[in-house]
Order: C-alpha cells, then sequence, then structure tokens
C-alpha cells in the first residue's frame, strides 16, 4: 500500500534495537482519517472470505481493529492482556511474548464471543516473530471458530514470522512489508 | 441517547460489587455499528467546541475515542499504562486508581503529541468516581492545552465523579447515566 510506505518514510524513525518508531500515527498518536484507508484495504483483502469477526488484541490493534470490523459490519473482540474481574472466568487463554515489551502476556478471549460458528479476520498493527498472531490463532482454534486470515499493517520481513505463517497455508496480507532498516542511517527498505 | 438505554437494559448485566457488564457491545466485545451512533452524538454533543484532538485511555477507550476522532477529522491520542520501550522519555503523566481492578497505574502520554495549540475533547467507555478523567485532565493541563470537555458513554450517577467535575465548569457529557442499579434484580435505572 503506496501511502502507507509513504507514510512510514515521512514519519516513522528508525532506534537501535530493531524499533520502527511510528507512534506519530499509528500507535500513540493515530491518524483515523489514513486509518479508514487502511480499513478499506483490509476489507478489499479479504471481502470474499466471508468475515463474520474481527478478533485483535489490546492496546495499538483495537483502533485498526475497529474500523475493519466497521468495514466488514460485524464485531470486533479484542483479546485482553491481564485478568480483571470485569472478565467472566469461562475464557480461551494463550500464552504470548512480546517482542517488544520483552514479557510474556496471557492473553484471553470470553468463550461467549468466538464459537465454532464464527469466521475470523484476524487484525494488529505489527507482524515481528509472530507471537501475537500465533497466540490469537491458537485461541481461534480453541473456539472452534475458522480462520479467515491475518492483516498486519507493517510486516518486518526479516524476522519472518509472517512467512513461517504463510508457510503453513494462512492468509497473511500485510500492507507494508519491511525487508531492512538501519537505526544509523535511518533508511528502510520494503519487500516488493 | 435513548438508543444506548436500550441497548444498556436489553444486553446489559449486573453483578454483585457494583459492576454493570456491557462487555458484549463496548469493552470486550464491540459492536462498531452500534459505536458509529455513539460517536456522532459526541460529535453533535461537541460540535462547536473548536476540538482538534482526542484523548483517550487504554485499552476500552480507543475503539469509541478512534470513532469520534474520525468524525471530528482530528487524531487520537490514547494514554498508555505502563512505560515501554517504544515511549518516549519525555512524557507527561499522572497516577490513576482503577476502580474496576482496584490498582493504581501510571498514564503517560508523549509531549510530542500535545502541546499549547490543542483544543482537546476527552473520551472514555466508563465514568464512575472520574479517577480516569482526572488523570488525563490534568495530563491536558500540564501540556498547556485546553479542555473542550468530556464525554462518557456511560456514568454511574451514583458515585458522582461526573456531578464533581461539571461542579468544577468542565462540560461532561455523558451518553447514559445510570442512577441505581441492583445485582439481585437486575434492575437498573437512569438519571433523567
Amino acid at each position: 500500500m503506496d501511502l502507507l510506505k509513504q507514510k512510514i518514510l515521512n514519519e516513522g524513525e528508525v532506534y537501535e534495537g530493531n524499533i520502527l518508531k511510528v507512534d506519530c500515527f499509528l500507535n500513540h498518536q493515530i491518524d483515523c482519517v489514513f486509518l479508514r484507508e487502511i480499513a478499506k484495504e483490509f476489507h478489499r483483502l479479504f471481502k470474499d472470505e466471508g468475515v463474520n469477526k474481527v478478533l485483535t488484541i489490546e492496546a495499538s490493534g483495537i483502533a485498526i481493529g475497529a474500523m475493519v470490523a466497521e468495514e466488514f459490519e460485524c464485531p470486533l473482540v479484542f483479546a485482553k492482556k491481564s485478568k480483571t474481574k470485569n472478565i467472566a472466568p469461562d475464557v480461551y487463554s494463550a500464552a504470548v511474548d512480546s517482542y517488544t515489551h520483552g514479557t510474556t502476556s496471557n492473553v484471553m478471549v470470553s468463550k461467549r464471543f468466538l464459537n465454532e460458528g464464527d469466521r475470523v479476520l484476524i487484525i494488529d498493527d505489527f507482524l515481528a516473530l509472530g507471537n501475537a498472531l500465533k497466540g490469537l490463532i491458537d485461541i481461534v482454534h480453541q473456539s472452534g471458530a475458522s480462520l479467515a486470515g491475518c492483516g498486519t499493517v507493517i510486516e518486518k520481513g526479516y524476522q519472518h514470522g509472517g512467512d513461517e505463517l504463510r508457510a503453513q497455508g494462512i492468509k497473511v496480507e500485510s500492507l507494508a512489508i519491511v525487508e531492512s532498516m538501519s537505526h544509523e542511517t535511518g533508511e528502510v527498505t520494503f519487500r516488493d
């Protein structure tokens, strides 16, 4: 998606430790008008997949997930990262390692909101090693729902989480795939 | 907002410990088509306030905040609850007690995303004691921005956080104000 690549080049910043910072438009401050274009693109890519539910993970997946769900006129379910007293005990859960935070979270979805009748599109902002997606896919499988595919805004292609999922036959669509980046030059190159 | 009150009566559940559970449409599974109606109502209520930025707090404020920001064609900024290596050291922060979780979080907004030129509308899903709003208002004041007001979806009127803010001259609009509820009968009554 050219508009996204341009925005990454114009507004993104590369930091030491393999960090691509796009918090000015994607995951701290959110450019909601731009996000609508992102959501429309995901709808175009998955519109023939029979999607009736969008699944994402808190926190930065929620804004994009909500807009994608609105495009599909279906509910969004977001997986929660810690147990609160507002979550029913009856949940699907999976352990997810966070590359960014260096922590492991238990992510949970109430059993009331995913079941075998569902056809699920998983949406997230970033795909690197694929840990978050693998946890969400695990939850979809636990529920008996079927997986329509995974859509992520920015994939770090050189960490190969996306390639691994594609090799399993899962439809994974990323709107920009970063093939390399350098915090020394600030240069970012994309996969064709 | 009658549509919201009806939805609370039809789909909400009251639990012991002062919990109104609306996670089937507002804060776990999200009815995004319905949320658009919510966002339009907030736009109607604040459209003359010169809003150029919407501020919310992760996680359950994000979906509604994103849609409200889209209505105003302005950015959404969401305050983060814990320090990650993707957050700049240069942040505004405030301590927020969570009534639901029984914890205190340090919430943070990067100084890059709020400044004295901004006119901020704060959006959140719930208002009870007003702790989250007070923390966000503190952050707005730290930034030198001006506060257009606060919009919350459901206010627990009997906990008086909203009344306290209104008494300070802040424009606070809640789309449904619960005046009482009982986990024994399941009954919910609204303020007129």
